[in-house]
């Protein structure tokens, strides 16, 4: 793996495709002028898009393949066709060390069981969580994980999700010992179901951890930056993520209707216009965009399926932060730690 | 039970406790002028928080006791007492008949018991539902459901609920086919948990309800008006209602963060006050006070421990509303009919 990596790219993943995921790759590239690219998809396709960005196709080979993953192809169907798809492909780049990390925009399914069955999952790990970034009140954004579709999660599941998500805050947050949450209908030892409760104990008797267990961590809590990880299964992840996302719509849309809904307030809304755009960016998901798969033997990313050249841009940009900063090595060692106990 | 109701308020609930409560009262009686109240609690405070209500003294009764439920109570220990303390009480009043519901700021774990217990849930219902009601960017509220502490709902749970949530929407909101939905990580047939599968098989093979399922919801839709009635677990539903809380207060604290980054901001936002503070009753949670348990044999209401006199009266009147409109009635006869499945 070069230090300055080479990053595998799903050209036709997304809702939008090629010319956003070029554009996105040659904003990553004009901050960050190490960075080289494999692109993979339809060669003339990329070959177009590539005009507009010299910069970025100076630093660029393409692998060509027509086939795609489709938004609603199964991960079964996906996995059948994996060899002959831009997806499968990026994956494969990675795992013969052509390139240090993939993105995708693509199919978030198929891409867990391509990375799953192409890099494997590291010892003792049945499951790869999806991490995300989300951003909060405090000076640090908050780890949550799982997010991908891992339904049903046992302690031993969460209680991994706990460690991989530390591992990931102290690589990509620079944390020392982050502070570790599991999410959870009340914060009292008794609240929640078995494996909640199963996990924090498990969690609570581990000694040794670079990271600080806070027990239980509620819906209302999680933007408020008072830790650093939040651990849920999909299920309940999925939906506190959604919910986030659509909430701070549903506010901004009634804060737009309510600054329209009289001159006075247009006026007012008109000069207080750096104040709504600095909201408007904070709470602009391009800018936290890049969902990093933790437990596979292999750096992959899933960039938001609707996200922009911007948003794709800061995805390459962390799967290179996290190539750079060895992430697989990190969560390989603190899991074997964790698992022998002798986490000090 | 008669047709100008009397509510039982457990006058010791909530953080704030007795003042709060009767204000509430007495505010909801000033729009309600025939509304009667039984005041359950201790019965020297009760009197002087009275002193200042003359309007409400005259409408009310007293019932004395010294015994309280704690936050801290466990349901079991709250049972224990429940004929001692103002909560049981209040239940209890509702029982005889001698109020047409009861409304307690306190600990819902409790309530939850105590009410099972006293008043029995209706024939076939294991659990009964706390449901609520949330804002959305339509012209109605959503009810939200389960919102109690039944982590763990199987398929015949989750499809109970939907049958009570809408009857809840047509008694409350005089909505004749209320949109029913199930909260779900994807709109596609195959996601979720095969709980959450199996129910809506059911609900789609039902026929001649006076609802419209309309499937799977997802985490960023609540809030859009699409539907009339979300159904969940009561895990679930607790990070979502939570969750909403949060980030409703993430994003209005973002944004007295950005009014107040210049002096230009600080004057945009003087002259725009009346859009922000429609902004704020929108999402004042103590305009939409007021959970309902569904499925027992009685009306008991849930106001939110740190409602304040507002959010009291609203509580207040919503209960009045369902004695008035016989929820219990409407809501058993709908469970029945579908059990018949003759609900044409």
């Amino acid at each position: 793996m070069s230090l300055t990596p080479r990053i595998a790219i799903d050209a036709m993943g997304g809702d939008v495709g090629v010319r956003v995921m070029c554009a996105g790759a040659a904003m990553a590239r004009h901050k960050h002028d190490g960075l080289r690219f494999l692109l993979v998809g339809d060669e003339v396709r990329i070959k177009a898009a590539l005009e507009n960005h010299p910069n970025l196709r100076a630093a660029t080979d393409i692998i060509h393949t027509d086939g795609v993953v489709t938004g609603e192809d199964k991960p079964s169907q996906a996995l059948r066709k994996a060899k002959s798809t831009s997806m499968g492909l990026a994956i494969d780049a990675v795992k013969r060390g052509d390139a240090g990390g993939a993105v995708s925009a693509g199919n978030t399914g198929a891409l867990m069981a391509m990375a799953k069955v192409a890099l494997r999952t590291m010892p003792g790990i049945d499951r790869p969580a999806l991490a995300a970034l989300l951003p909060t009140l405090g000076n640090n954004d908050v780890v949550m994980l799982d997010l991908g579709a891992n339904t049903d999660c046992d302690a031993n599941n969460l209680t991994q999700f706990a460690v991989m998500g530390a591992a990931y805050a102290r690589t990509a947050m620079g944390l020392e010992r982050p502070r570790v949450a599991l999410l959870n209908i009340g914060t009292e030892e008794l609240k929640g179901t078995d494996e909640i409760r199963d996990a924090a104990a498990m969690l609570r008797a581990a000694k040794g951890l670079p990271m600080d267990f806070t027990g239980f961590i509620e819906g209302d809590k999680l933007s408020r930056g008072d830790v650093d990880v939040i651990v849920h299964d999909g299920f309940s992840g999925n939906i506190a993520l959604k919910t986030i996302e659509g909430t701070a719509r549903f506010v901004t849309d009634l804060l737009r209707r309510a600054f329209t809904s009289s001159t006075r307030s247009k006026i007012g809304f008109l000069i207080s216009r750096p104040a709504t755009e600095l909201l408007r960016h904070h709470l602009d998901p391009n800018n936290h965009n890049g969902a990093v798969f933790l437990g596979l033997n292999g750096v992959v990313l899933k960039s938001h399926g609707s996200a922009d050249a911007k948003g794709v841009a800061n995805c390459v940009h962390l799967c290179a932060e996290l190539i750079e900063k060895d992430i697989t090595r990190q969560v390989t060692q603190d899991l074997a730690n964790f698992r022998n106990g002798d986490a000090a």
